[in-house]
């Protein structure tokens, strides 16, 4: 993919002073880090020319994940965005950035003097494209107990200092995406909150180089470890980490404070923006699982058991896993709901939910089908250093052809390995745990269900019964 | 643990020209190698003084492993050692030579010739307390065709040419688990054979640096990925690879085959092998799950969420896989069958294949049981050269509290992450594929099962109703 | 419901001199008879007005499903028709006649006689709104033997004689779902078929009441059981029951038969039926899954376990289940493709078949969940009849009682009772095999699953690995 | 099977004036009531030779159920009695006196009165070989509150008068299995109990007919439901029902209170008897689970579909159901522990719940895999009524007709259709709910689990990390 002048643009501007931190050492252009550097040109991904669009407002090129939702078919554009790009990379690519503004224009827009911060602050992103990371989730301590009850208060963000022209914040989030290469670290409550938490119920923009903002990167296991160029084919062109995302009393400008000690819409911010992200997740997990169907079944017809039912079933569970989550992003467009305030299409909140939950359940069997298929020499089989040993790749050759050549079939059991072993640790904790856990899906699709109807029915029945 | 003379005897003898690769290259030593070196230190859990004992008749200091069982005891005493000895190390430690040994005395009883040729062969064996690697897995090419339908023969180790004094064989198996490390290569049938397969129907024993064998390791992909001290606590410490065995025309003496040209023993011998690796397997898997078991219990009691219904399932979903393999392994030795000839004591078929099913169906709902209790922090955590960087170490005791210190949580994540992430994978693929696929499991379960006793209370209901 | 005159018309109509069979005894009038009249009595549903309508090109009131969908919203509301009776009714209500008449217009519109006849055959029916049955299912003998190897041919539906008017068919055909109480039996193939089983491919109808023509009913067991007015609150309202219907030497004129000794036509008719009848089959049960979901959200109430967590989890197993049975039915109308010969709009082969599978696969994990719910008191409570008695009325509301007051909660078990122990047994098979077994759906969702795009991408990256 | 004098003068002894209603009608002599008298019959089973002995202390014959277990062998013997009973007759047959006996036995042991009371009550028991019906469970009104917040609190059986000679107890129990057909009810508490619930820590016994006491059956529905002699092969033979016990202002004299107002001695009464019961519901599951296996096997037979691999795993689920529960059952008595006080052997907590969990968890999946074998026809075949009209005997026999003769394959399906439509939903709710929910098994065997050795190894990893 060839780049261009915005996405190099975008790549200077990450060259800013940010503090990151990489297995121990401080880094200082994250466009030159062996692992980072990876991350950032995976970025360049989302200024690909089909990814673009001219602001009509604005007069700018722009994201096409900036452009406000007021229709099913908009919103089923945005979710299929995330899906190709997901597909044409082959990790996750959710626009986290544009989920957050979007949930936090519903929420900012009854409030004048909020809803102008946003605004002006929207205006500048979109005319900018700059890149936002959603840091939502707090570091938490004791999962148990609320903010208020842990031992240290700054396991939760939360203000510590209010002034003039800004307040100061303390405290961690964890498992911010694509936080080492943003332009913008978007800050939003990571769980309802009541009264007395209103410390906590805040939301906010910093510049990532903020001062006192200090970013711990994970260390990206699966990309370090593919030790040849045969293997990796999908991590060393496309990488993701996420951050430790350290806020020691950072200063926020006023006019970057989006909600303020108000724990109703600190609480609200908090769902709407679960609620957009999932729509992202399920439609970036349809695009992911593609892979999976394909790679099931071209390893089963290299196998040469294309036709036995249960390598079938196991097929077909690829197949379910990835359908169902495409529907479920789909009938989350089609069924939307409308904003009254801003006239915003919001995701179905029912068919969302759906989607996520199954993902988050069904992933590790759709490994295990995907392993059925494989079998034992997704670990035994040779490396990619063997195959470039000349001798060694005549072995390859002869003693691992299958239904197809050997040299074919050892090449799809690298990328099997890949998905296996090298991602398949990261991308399992991925499917049950990002954008919320399974409880998380499940309460959420309770608490939203419209039991209305199914209650109607069984009301009818009983009072038939006398 | 300390060594001993025999472990440094055995380490010498495996310095002795064998043909190995890792990675493309030839290891001259592998003893001296990064990884390989690290499976030979694993063994020296095989010359722990509780795991050796005098063998009465022979004189001899050798392994436990090699007491042939002729009662429920010495059955239960067996499986007891694989289990020990895995939960010791933490890695899989199936004592595969001794399994092939027993399977193949008893397929040998009845015929003289061939039983001298065992009985010399294993009391060499015995007295030297050589650790032999079991081959039963041929590389198969396409899966769906038998031996003779496939186009190059050699797919499945076979008979080339016979000589006055022994037999030239070709061919290749994979899986071969402590291939590297070991003293001779114990080759089995790796299947049923028919009526005009008889070149395939062979067994036999050589040394591991008989000429033309050649053995390709796979990457040891996990601990080449621990890239710090602190992470990879049990891969760097104990680890395992397979290998692909190649036989490019190895002669072998005739005193050391075992079976020649017999599709009928050959088949049998394949189907015992199976059944006595499979208890090998379900005790070591038995141990293995208690590592699970711990890591569980201990993570959600450091989340602060030990009493949360739905992690107290997960929990329970642990237990329950540990629990029900060390019933299986049990009862399998309780209640033994005997072999006729032999006199020796033969794992229950039914109770071994159950826990070897329930452990393949299950392996990836404990995962997911795992994952869900862990959270995202454990791909997300930062690195252990993170927490030797002493600014972010404080970072991390600070931030990664739970309901226990921020450092005691954050290793316990770094034992999660190697579970997950740097193992995940291959266990994954272990627990599914090892010992028999879950199809494999499942055909011998049917096969052997009696339904006599079910059939006739249904029978005694059909008799009743005129 | 009120009735009206259509439905008399169709009631009188019944009263044909059938060959009807009942628990051994002949019935004379099937809309006398205490449980077929039931099922009667159910049909007056068809005939309301809301799924009535007046056929633009007969000038005729009809069958709203005998409307010919031409669009995606025409497919969507057809299915939208089949939802809205069953959740009216409370039992499965597809249209087959409808299913089976769509896909024999498809399959006859390319041979000039053949369409003909069904033009002229589908206007009678129209214009008379007559109620036709589908008999697809042979009884089938040895399950896996072919019509030929069968021992008695006549356990496929078959040619025995050729006449100028005519043919004569012989044969029996199980699971005929409404077929006691429709007008017309219209038979297709039960099976794919192959060269020399001509005999075998054809597809005709015939008057419930033709000569030589047995129905024999299975018993409505869950009616029959439901023994005091306040059990059975569904069945005893709507009840369907299937016949054994037999075929013994029926004449067929030829103008009634649409497939003649043609395998190819006759392959595809199985099939599109099949695909006809489950999008049909998807609708209904997202219909029959609203009355769990309110039941079992009711019962938690009731017991005043609401908020526990794994009685919601139960719960959200019952909204995912209705749910993506409706996620599906809609999303096969949305994306229908088109019949080139008729330009109809044909359901999404593979939205439909994830839905049946998703069916399949589940009923029973919600059953478990339903259970779980309710608890024992589900098979311990009192009957009926002894809430008709005073005193126990007195205990029942005393001691019944939970988090509403105890006679309100004994009638909604009264209901679960009926869901699991009256219906619950029929209801399971019915969500397994009816419209096709688990393995039915699996392999045709396999087998047209469109595999290019999963394949592409995995292609696209082996292109890349050099 | 031959009645003896043993049982019938068991059988006058239920003549005596208890106050028992079926179907809201007094029921005056149980031994004559249709559906009742069937449960009294089946108690004869309990009376055969084979379940009884001579009791070497008292010197009488009585059920070998009341000798007291004190070493493996015994609790070994104790459980097979209970699987073999269960074989024999097809439904639940735990002998729950003995399991309310035997904890009361080890509860009472350290009080002196409370022990003598204990043992002269057993003595008389076991003397005069009476028959125990354990009456545990409350009615419990709203699931989420403590007795003491329930609007009324009689939905706990609770002390409301005490007086010199004996206590007033009033309340109700539900789910007293074989209530009915008792000699005496033994009350013990339902739950777990706090202080200041003494009122509700209490338990008893009282004769059947005591004065005050109401017994209000369930309906049999599924033997009710077996309208033809050739259907409900096992239910018409041998059916049990549960009461809703109801204590309206019972009195009991102070020999026959055991537990009074002790809340700790409460508690563990009531897990106690759980732990006892549970290895008996263990023990009969496995023997109702082998009627399953026979079930699946021979139908796929006669289906001709033994050999196909989606059925070969629909059996192989059944029999690891079956033995599942066999493994546990046995383990709990091979790893049993010691009652200090008493001496007797107790099961093992976690194996007992282990097996109780997977019967719980597993019993709806292996429905599925028996219907997934049967097809739709164990729904639409005809009933015993058509078999018996000779024209349509002729009908089954011809097209009935699998892999086996038709009148064969017919009576097999009576069978599978008892056991998923008459008893399927009875049987589904026991396997879930009986003995306790599945959360109950859950938070039983979490609690009892001894998490020591896990958590040592991961302990010692941990110290290894610096």
């Amino acid at each position: 993919m060839e780049t261009n002048s915005n996405f190099e643009k975008y790549k200077k501007s990450l060259v800013d002073g940010r503090e990151v931190y990489y297995r121990g050492r401080k880094v200082d252009d994250v466009t030159e880090h062996p692992i980072i550097s990876l991350e950032v040109d995976t970025m360049s991904h989302f200024f690909e020319k089909k990814f673009l669009y001219d602001d009509p407002e604005l007069g700018v090129e722009t994201s096409k994940f900036y452009k406000v939702p007021h229709t099913s078919s908009d919103l089923l554009e945005r979710s299929q965005l995330t899906y190709e790009i997901t597909k044409d990379t082959g990790t996750l690519m959710p626009h986290i950035g544009s989920d957050a503004l979007f949930a936090a224009m519903m929420v900012t827009n009854d409030l004048e003097e909020y809803k102008e911060r946003m605004t002006s602050y929207k205006k500048d992103v979109v005319t900018n494209n700059l890149f936002l990371a959603g840091a939502q989730i707090d570091v938490k301590g004791h999962r148990q107990l609320r903010p208020l009850q842990q031992e240290d208060p700054d396991v939760h963000v939360h203000v510590v200092d209010e002034k003039p022209d800004g307040v100061t914040v303390r405290g961690a989030k964890m498992h911010t995406t694509y936080g080492l290469v943003s332009n913008e670290i978007f800050v939003l409550p990571g769980r309802g909150l009541r009264k007395g938490e209103e410390d906590y119920a805040i939301s906010f923009a910093v510049p990532t180089n903020a001062k006192g903002l200090k970013l711990i990167s994970r260390p990206a296991i699966g990309t370090e470890a593919a030790l040849h160029d045969l293997e990796g084919a999908r991590t060393k062109r496309v990488t993701h980490v996420e951050s430790l995302t350290i806020f020691d009393n950072v200063f926020v400008p006023w006019e970057r404070v989006f909600v303020y000690k108000d724990v109703e819409r600190g609480t609200r911010l908090a769902l709407l923006f679960a609620l957009w992200h999932r729509l992202s997740a399920v439609s970036y997990r349809a695009g992911l699982a593609e892979y999976l169907v394909g790679l099931g079944k071209l390893v089963a017809e290299a196998n040469g058991i294309d036709g036995v039912p249960h390598i079938q079933k196991d097929v077909v569970d690829l197949i379910a896993f990835a359908e169902i989550q495409k529907l479920c992003a789909k009938m989350a467009a089609y069924e939307c709901t409308k904003d009254d305030g801003t006239g915003m299409a919001i995701p179905n909140a029912t068919y969302t939910n759906i989607g996520k939950l199954y993902s988050n359940e069904n992933y590790l069997n759709v490994m295990r089908s995907l392993i059925d298929i494989g079998g034992g020499l997704i670990v035994t089989a040779p490396s990619g250093d063997d195959y470039a040993n000349e001798e060694l790749r005549r072995d390859i050759s002869k003693y691992l052809r299958g239904a197809i050549p050997g040299e074919e079939r050892f090449k799809l059991f690298l990328l099997l390995r890949e998905a296996i072993s090298l991602l398949g640790g990261e991308e399992s904790v991925i499917h049950i745990h990002a954008e919320g856990s399974i409880r998380a899906s499940l309460i959420e699709l309770y608490r939203t269900y419209n039991f209305d109807e199914p209650k109607r029915i069984i009301g009818k029945l009983l009072s038939q019964m006398k």
